[in-house]
Formats: C-alpha cells, structure tokens, sequence
C-alpha cells in the first residue's frame, strides 16, 4: 500500500513492525476490555509467529505477564504511543471531490486521531464553498494558510497528474507528512515522509486469496 | 490494511510475500521497458533485503539473469500470474455513496484487471439511478444480479453497522472474495476471502514516519 524505506525511520522500528503493531492495535480494540489478550491470539489474528508478537511488543516495554496475556487497553496506548497516534494530527487536503467527501465522513481516521482541519482545490466553482463544514480555499493559499491551520499533514486526492505538483505545493507550504491517494508514487525531499495509498494493491491481495484460498 | 491469516493461503506464498510482489509489480511497471531491473533496486525501492527479493522472484520461476535483473514486462506478467490478476475480475458493490463513486472513478483498479460491474443500494431514492454508467439496483436482487452479472468479488462501500449484513448478503449471493471499506471486520466462511481496508492503518503508518523519521 505504501512506499517503504531501507533505513529504518525510528532507527530501531522498522515500517513493517509499524505495520504489524497497526495491525495488533486493532486486535486489542476489538478485544473484551479486560480480559487477557495472549500472544498467541495476536500472532494467529495478524498471521504472524508468536515470537513475532512477543518480540514486537518486547520493544513496547513490559507489557504482558507470562501466561497471562496482555491488557487490551494498556496494550492499545502503548501502540499508540509508539505510533504517535496518542495525539492528534492536523491534516490539510487538497482536491475536494468525491474520494474527499468519503474520507470528510470517514470516522475511522478522527478515531485514531487524525483530523482533516482545512480543505484545497483549484476549481473555481468549489472555492469559498463549505464541505462537511469545511471551507474550500485555493491551492495558491496553502502556504498561509498550513501555517494558520496548525496542520503538520497532507492529504492528496487529486488525479495522478495533479499529485506531483500537490505534494511540491504542501512541501512548500511546510508539512511534514503526505498521505496519497493518486495511483502514482509523489516524490519528496527526505525530510518529508510520505504513504501513497494504492487501492489497487487491495484487490491484487483479495484475487490472490480467491486464486489461492 | 487488511485482514491476514496464519495459515498461507496457496500453502506456499504468504499473504506478507502476496503483498511484496504486489510491490514490486509497482516498481516493474514503472520501470523503463528494456532496461533490466536489479534486485537491489527492487530491494531498496520496497524497503527489503536483496535476498528476500531474490527469494521472493526466485518461486516465480527463472526470470532473472545473476548480474544482469529481471525484464520489467517479464517481471510484471510473472508476478501478476502468481497473484491471479492476468485475468479480470468481475465486483459488485454495494452502498453507492461518495466512496463508490471515487471507486468506480479509480483507475488504479481497471488498470490491475479489477472491474465493478453492478451497484446496489438500499436507498429508494438511488436505486434505479445510473452512477458513473451503471444502473444502481436494490439490495434485494444481489442473488440475482451476482449470476447474471458474472461478478466474483463484492466491494462493500456501506456504513459499519450495515457491513456485516452486507457480507451475509454477498456471500450468500455466491461471490468468492469481499473488499470491505467499511472501518469494521466483517466475518465470512472460511470459503470466502475477505480483505479489509482499514484507511486509518495508513494514517498511523505516516504518523510513525513523520514521529520518528
């Protein structure tokens, strides 16, 4: 789904153990509040070794008891400290139409605390109109308006012709991060980290399943 | 992003290998036509190690050359016979709100051999309406409608709380495979494949590049 790196960004974590803790992280919210969440079911949950998920969580601090399993809710912070996501994020999107619409709505990212706070587009017939309760500004306006938003991410939802110039326009207006929807890898400077979303890759897994399950 | 299992699936390729290939499918079809591709820029371009490539490419038959790379076109068909998407696959989706829209606009999927095919909605005033070409019929025809349509996966665009009884309907209907948008797991026969999109995973990944990059 995303652009992966060789060098591990934490320089301890790598993009793959913050995809499986992810991936734990819904187990443990899904999980009775509680009652003991063993290793075991974690490792059959996310398809991996229980050594995997004893070692992943190993790195987390002292978590679970041996035998007993750990706490779905002590175990939920602690990914979420290692995520970051035990804080909010503001997001800035640019192109407003319908993907847009259906992230605006999408509760599964205010959730995780992820916040879109301002929305961007060129089209002059949805500029100065409001969007789920957000008003629409012009891209040109995007590097004042980042800095008044206190927004630290990007959201790209333009066609995959529009993305590259996107992603170089949030650059510049200072943000840190870019989560991309456009089915085509946006380019950017190191110290900017970027996720490209490709749907595509969802579907390849489901026909392998149906081909192989 | 999605839901894994132990068990691998083809009992052979794992579900993680199905979601490597798909990586480097995306780096083979943007790589320049003739010009070999190395498995250390496979490698680095997918964040794994050269040998994990190697033996990723290697259960797909002899393709490379030691010291030369792979053939991007060779590469690419290779890897999308192994994942089942050198053919097309037939959906259809159900809940044709904003997100079904930007679906059936996405050309990531037409692209990788994915094609909706029928839209269905519980909604009077959508049903009978056509979306992006195609005719949006009632939930209560999907039995129907899925044999007709020759559809083998189902994409489910609806709420939570509709999305379990969604999949009952679907798998019922006959399909083989479910691509679930709906920010909840919804269970299935074990005949049945189901990946779940779970769009915040992506926001976490970002915020863990951005927190720790």
């Amino acid at each position: 789904m995303t652009q992966r790196r060789a060098v591990e960004p934490s320089g301890q974590l790598s993009r793959a153990t913050a995809e499986r803790l992810s991936h734990y992280l819904r187990c443990a919210i899904h999980h009775p509040a509680g009652s003991p969440l063993s290793s075991s079911r974690l490792a059959s949950e996310v398809g991996v070794s229980d050594a995997q998920v004893r070692r992943d969580l190993a790195a987390l601090g002292h978590l679970g008891q041996r035998g007993v399993g750990y706490d779905p809710a002590a175990l939920a912070a602690a990914i979420r400290h290692t995520l970051g996501t035990d804080r909010g994020w503001r997001a800035v999107l640019v192109g407003v139409g319908n993907l847009a619409r259906a992230l605006l709505r999408y509760r599964g990212f205010r959730e995780q605390g992820f916040e879109i706070v301002g929305l961007f587009d060129i089209a002059a017939e949805k500029i100065d109109h409001d969007v789920e309760g957000l008003r629409v500004y012009p891209v040109r306006e995007l590097i004042e308006r980042v800095g008044q938003l206190k927004a630290e991410l990007g959201v790209i939802s333009v066609p995959s012709e529009a993305a590259q110039s996107v992603a170089d326009a949030l650059v510049r207006a200072g943000v840190k991060g870019l989560l991309s929807f456009a089915p085509t890898v946006v380019r950017v400077p190191a110290n900017v980290q970027v996720v490209n979303v490709d749907l595509a890759i969802q579907f390849e897994q489901l026909a392998f399943l149906v081909k192989h399950g």
